[in-house]
């Protein structure tokens, strides 16, 4: 604009310009200053003028926004507002009860992605890793009888699934090649490498403009792959997790997002039944911000129920619909009794003496309350009434799990008072803190989890006070699950986790390290830098568990003690890193003090595994 | 009324209204319904006419409502609300800024008790516990050397002061008759008795016709003995807090309270330099419920600084006070080196390197503050703009005591989101919990103090749920100093647990059983039936003490293992008792569950003894 404009000398311009990049950026270090001075000779050099012709000559029009067979809704409403024509829609175009259709985001095909990962079927292992570490789904999983590919007649790459538990199916992995974002996790967290070259793995990133075609092909085929038998294989492992359909998917979360893994994965576990509280926060931002929506559902047309509540009220709220769902489920199982005769004394029996702990348990039930639905729409006469309004809630007697979900502002903050609220309620909700340690969607302003000698906005020279241990404070009520997760340090540690909480029929919280462009690292190594935070006891993992009787001890630790230091941790982290240039002297004294909250951490951890408790139940335990 | 009025037959009317006090009261119990029946019975038998003359023959009036000694703002305002006739006064008749005098209980003069404690020196063994017990600073206790009541010339009972720190001192101990409540808390906790005569102790109850006057004569006369100096006893003893002067008295706490003594306590031991943020509860209305307050100051006009906040920011409220001594701390030491020169160097280093940890400590910096007053005064020239402002923060150069006070609704449920935000501050706040485990002002609803299995307004069924454990949820932020304490089962580690909270210059959270008319207890042995709950483990006594070296164990308890049933301490009590009358299986229940949670939290403790943690310490560490 200076170069053009002629406000200024062009040199002068330019000079101040670059003295005022170096006043900014200048406690980011050195390079940063000179890849943002090389950036400003770079828009001089390519500064060129471009000819304007008085006449259209180009023959094709635009892509439409969404190809045809989108659904009505889509083609209706949210193609307006992709368009950017939302304010000409009329306010009867929106639904009126203020629910929003789901499974929309993918019709936003963002394409943004320079290059994306190709599967190679030959080096591939089975491990699952890229498929749970893939931020916005992109990266797909079946297995299958062979062959439904013979019968697909299909072009779609395929290897034999290996597995301790079934024999003789085929793995097909599969890039969304217009939804990918290109971050790259999923080739970092690879650990298959080809014999023949070195730097080739099992999943490799290649041209976007040169392979999107063959992908977009293959992908489609790829989706007419049945989805695997929900029983087939136990979805409590990382494979077993990864080969379930996700109903979260294609959200807009930044390239490498550490928290969306963690959303598609609770989809992947319980999607079909689970309710969601959402804090606001940037889980509620890509979660569901207008036109489109990630969350999905399956072919079945099941899926998650998703809300946003208020930032300070997110536990509250999630305690509410809890409730709301176990009154339904009382009256719907005193119908059910009323109506044995009419429907079956047997299958009433079955509904209501159902297990429901499995996901076998639960695909059993929601089959008998099927066939509960088909009973009930044939009840005559008197009893008419009584079968009319259990059906309209039939649905609330399989289980349902209740999620409250919401980042660190929010559960260790501002919702903080609520979700205390919540946690001594003793009732069976999931509370599912994505840690990035400081308000991400906001700008960066540390919270209560900030860590020590992070610097973030109200901690501009480091964080003076240590991270508060929200784990530790939800173990003294003695009937709370709790675990402190990481996916990219332990995956199957994560997934048992979430079973567990699932399972739990108390309250439950999951703590679960969500890296983030706000911790200045390179977002490629998202899932693999997590390991480091392990390593050094930065984040250590466990697991306290209340309930279970085969536990002496409950609170049980899952990592291994630290290896690292604090140190070779942080400094991969522009968020500790930064101070280092600022004030070394500072710096280190921080970088001690944070060492030393490791240190002391892991102690009190490693003497919490030997307290033994017992948990002392309530009065009003069953879950109906 | 009815028995008069004539609507129904006389019968009939008392024959309903003795059914339906049945239908009230029948679930407490039968002797509730009897004693209210025996009410309604001697209210027929004690029917009469009243003649009323026709003219009046009395020849004298009532008496002043205050008396002529008061001071200017008692007689010009306070006395017109007293009276009735606040509405009349006009807005200037209120100080301008919002603050408002204290001192004033003492002139409210309600003369409640039928009858009174009067002190027999004969018996007392010097043990102090009447005064510390007294919920509102009704007995008062006085050392003074021999000569000083032949100096005075009136009749005061004494008798040798019985002390391991000093010799030759005189002691007396006496009731204010017409501000005690006739509680009878005192004659229940001394535990001095008459060899002469079984029932009688130390101190005993009489008729308050019969013997006020003296006692009125004789408090006067105690008035005027001068107070004890403050460095000649250890203050952190129970003797020794209890000959100095309480600065929060009279106040309208119901008789037999269990959270006055708290309070007054802490102005003994602090009361020239606290700063309260009060929650809004009880305390908010006993402490500053117009026209008077029970806060006041010693004779040279220094008393505690009292304000209340809102029930949902009392923490932050507190906490803000804390950071505008700080500022004004900071800003005084700098003024104060600057003026090094004109106001003595000698002086400013001894105020700057001042120690200020015991209470002599302060009395200490207080005289080098006056003496700074003095020279501030004379400094003339240039650097009197700086003497000026320094003259008007140098008082906090002294350090202060910061108390954030509240009742179990405020701290573990409507104000936990900021207590929890403050604990995590780092600051040196203490923080007193009142907790009579019920929301004790608004009508008794349940809190998350509430216990499991007592009854209380939205848990009339009996709580379901354990009592949040507060004080352990506080220990694991690592810098808070945390007492869980009973003033009536172990008066000095109250005192000693204050002591220590106000000298942590980090944030301490005390505890505190609080006894309470919603316990439905005798209330006289308030006090001393707090000894059953710390004997049964209800209520366990510890302090755990994140920074002293000597502690390698910072967790310590204090009170023995359980020695009597949970139902052994329960059954006193009406909120527990009471379950078992209208359900007896359901109370049968709860009641085990109840003392498993004791069990289980005892076991939780005595492990937690054995772990070691080791303070970490911040950066910026030091109180200045």
């Amino acid at each position: 604009f200076f170069a053009l404009a002629g406000i200024l000398p062009r040199d002068e311009a330019v000079e101040r310009i670059k003295a005022y990049t170096e006043k900014v950026y200048g406690r980011r270090g050195r390079a940063v200053v000179e890849r943002n001075h090389a950036a400003i000779d770079r828009a001089l050099e390519e500064l060129h003028e471009v000819a304007v012709p008085a006449t259209v000559t180009a023959g094709t029009g635009r892509r439409p926004v969404v190809p045809p067979e989108a659904p009505d809704f889509v083609r209706r409403v949210t193609v307006r507002i992709m368009a950017g024509e939302g304010d000409l829609l009329p306010v009867s175009a929106f639904p009126p009860d203020g629910t929003f259709p789901t499974g929309t985001a993918r019709w936003e095909k963002r394409m943004i992605a320079q290059s994306i990962p190709i599967w190679d079927p030959e080096i591939c292992i089975d491990c699952a890793k890229c498929a749970i570490a893939c931020p916005h789904a992109a990266i797909r999983m079946k297995v299958y009888r062979p062959e439904v590919l013979t019968e697909l007649g299909r072009e779609i790459p395929t290897k034999p699934f290996r597995s301790k538990e079934v024999t003789g199916l085929g793995l097909t992995i599969q890039v969304a090649p217009d939804d990918c974002t290109g971050c790259g996790v999923c080739v970092d967290v690879c650990p298959a490498k080809s014999k023949a070259e070195v730097r080739l793995k099992a999943i490799n990133m290649r041209s976007a403009d040169e392979h999107r075609d063959q992908e977009r092909r293959r992908f489609e085929a790829f989706l007419s792959i049945p989805e695997v038998d929900p029983d087939l294989l136990d979805p409590v492992t990382v494979k077993g997790s990864q080969v379930r359909q996700p109903l979260f998917e294609f959200s807009g979360a930044c390239a490498g997002c550490g928290e969306t893994p963690y959303l598609k994965l609770l989809t992947q576990l319980f999607g079909d039944r689970i309710v969601i509280a959402n804090s606001t926060g940037c889980s509620s931002i890509y979660g569901g911000n207008l036109p489109t929506t990630p969350w999905t559902t399956n072919a079945a047309g099941r899926g998650p129920a998703w809300s946003n509540s208020l930032f300070e009220d997110n536990a509250e709220f999630g305690l509410g619909l809890r409730l709301a769902l176990e009154n339904h489920s009382a009256e719907a199982r005193d119908l059910l009794a009323g109506l044995a005769t009419e429907i079956g004394p047997e299958l009433a029996q079955d509904i209501l003496d159902a297990r429901q702990v499995s996901e076998a348990d639960i695909s059993l039930q929601r089959d008998h309350v099927r066939t509960l639905w088909e009973r009930l729409k044939r009840v005559e006469g008197e009893p008419r009434a009584s079968a009319e309004r259990l059906l309209s809630i039939a649905d609330d007697l399989v289980r349902k799990s209740v999620w409250i979900v919401g980042g660190d502002g929010w559960a260790y903050d501002i919702g903080f008072g609520g979700l205390d609220h919540v946690l001594a309620s003793g009732r069976d909700v999931n509370v599912l803190v994505l840690d990035t340690e400081v308000y991400s969607n906001t700008g960066g302003q540390a919270s209560k989890s900030t860590p020590r000698a992070a610097i973030a906005k109200f901690a501009s020279s480091g964080k003076s006070t240590p991270k508060k241990d929200l784990g530790m404070i939800a173990t003294q009520y003695g009937d709370v699950y709790v675990a402190h997760v990481a996916l990219g340090a332990n995956e199957l540690q994560t997934v048992k986790a979430f079973a567990e909480a699932d399972e739990w029929r108390g309250p439950s919280l999951i703590i679960a390290y969500s890296t983030c462009i706000a911790h200045g690292i390179d977002m490629t190594t998202s899932m693999s830098h997590q390991k480091d935070a392990v390593r050094s006891g930065y984040w250590p993992l466990y697991r306290y568990h209340p309930g279970a009787d085969e536990h002496e001890h409950p609170f049980r630790l899952d990592s291994k003690p630290p290896s690292i230091s604090f140190r070779d941790f942080a400094t991969k982290e522009a968020r500790f890193a930064m101070l280092e240039r600022v004030d070394p002297e500072h710096a280190r004294r921080l970088c001690d003090l944070a060492q030393a909250d490791i240190d002391e951490r892991w102690r009190l951890y490693d003497q919490t595994t030997e307290i033994e408790r017992t948990y002392i139940g309530s009065e009003d335990e069953e879950w109906e």
